[in-house]
């Protein structure tokens, strides 16, 4: 166990889809009982809930809302589409700033139907971005943008490496529009480590685009659609400490988030779920 | 249709796993009666079949063999298995020379069981490449480095980008080691373009590394395991022409071989499937 450990366990949290099991008070409860203090919110459960009341209960058992999953879905070419998709988009920023979280992180989307156009799909999230970046700025908000893995590029991301979303992303300043660095997407990529220390900036947190580091192991074999088989921590090929240095090393001292997606952890008890990510956690990252 | 097409059409090659429920006979009587001048082959009919009878089956047809598929599989740590994946090699060197093609297509093999290490795994296929290149040359074969989608990056392939097969091909003579382009595995990245450029090297075939263009379509969702779901030409989200007039603005003028894996396609009359592929082809590359 390296020295930085501790504090390093201050900043795990949990994302809600990791144990979608759980309930919106079973997730702070069961925090809270294992020491995590910071949560990761999907929207679904949330506006089921009611922002304030998820904020609220939150707040009630000490916990941090890291981010909120998410907005995005900027690709539709019919302009009816797009603007619902903006419209989607600001309510998300508002929930964002209800749950008192900082982040609100964006699913780009895939090619529209019948369009092989990846280059516009691109534009067309740059000029999203452009449109909802005041929006988010006067709600305390920023955006970030997620690159997917390649595998999602038609269908559900046509942002697929960190530095495309970089590229995107550095046409705003930098406390409006961040990255997200997410290991399960961007593992396999060779120019990763430079395209973090690129994220990072200049160093020091007001120059750096690193809006949120989350963690997922890679495993195979993939599951049909290829969406739900996130690998726990440890079990895959992710070199997860190597990850979790560069980010450091560029400048983040932010939340380290878990985000898994598998049907294995959903159908186990979600206390047992989570102990063994603090576990994997302190094995793998720390 | 362009002008060139018909030269086009002449340069058709057609990948023997797109309709591997045909025979050898029945593959060299199908792209006959199609037309079809060019097969890519696998290794396994190849041996049961006999390479030297493989050989003169096509000749007899007035077929050349484009490419032989496949070998590679070199990220192997333990000095046995190393050792059997060279002697392998070899043995497709013989089998390619025998068909008398000069293309062997290498899958670079994924981590070791265990392992996270993706950058040792690179430097291991770079020292098999320079095991092996003295050995190619002597039988007039080039190895063609296949980049493969990033979702094999664990269990396939650790080369999952064209600027990676060429960054471990430029290590050799441009005739020794080359890089397959396949439309297939490197669809997404908005980099393409600039490496396609990058492998066509200053012109002319000679100092070119483009030693194969293979063409699928994107299709999704993926199938379980994510190897089954090759789409159709003009069935995705590729835009293959695209591909053609990029890697021919880089000099290659060499076969444009269909290699599509799907279960929908062996299920049909192969010469039904061949004639649609030629029909797509000049829909949707020519």
């Amino acid at each position: 166990m390296s020295p930085a450990a501790p504090s390093l366990l201050d900043r795990l949290s949990l994302n809600q889809e990791t144990v979608r099991q759980w309930s919106l008070p079973e997730l702070a409860d069961g925090c809270a009982r294992a020491g995590v203090r910071g949560v990761g919110l999907w929207r679904a459960p949330v506006r089921q809930y009611g922002p304030a009341a998820a904020a609220r209960l939150m707040r009630d058992a000490g916990l941090r809302v890291t981010s909120l999953c998410r907005g995005g879905f900027f690709t539709a070419v019919d302009p009816g589409e797009r603007a619902a998709a903006l419209d989607d988009n600001r309510a998300a920023l508002d929930e964002a700033a209800a749950l008192g979280t900082d982040t609100l992180v964006l699913v780009s989307g895939g090619l529209p139907p019948g369009s092989r156009d990846l280059r516009g799909a691109r534009e067309r999230v740059a000029d999203a971005l452009a449109e909802l970046a005041p929006y988010a700025a006067e709600r305390h908000v920023r955006l970030a943008l997620e690159p997917l893995h390649p595998m999602y590029a038609a269908d559900r991301c046509v942002v697929s490496t960190l530095a495309q979303a970089l590229d995107l992303a550095e046409r705003f300043p930098a406390d409006r529009v961040g990255v997200v660095v997410d290991t399960y997407h961007l593992w396999w990529d060779d120019t990763v480590g430079a395209q973090i220390g690129r994220a990072g900036g200049t160093g020091g947190a007001a120059g750096s685009r690193i809006a949120a580091f989350q963690l997922a192991d890679w495993v195979t074999p993939l599951p049909e659609g290829a969406l739900l088989g996130r690998g726990q921590l440890g079990d895959g090929t992710v070199d997860l400490r190597w990850f979790r240095e560069r980010v450091e090393a560029a400048g983040y001292r932010g939340p380290v988030e878990v985000e898994i997606f598998h049907p294995a952890l959903w159908a186990r008890d979600g206390a047992e779920v989570l102990a063994e990510i603090v576990r994997r956690f302190q094995e793998h990252v720390g």
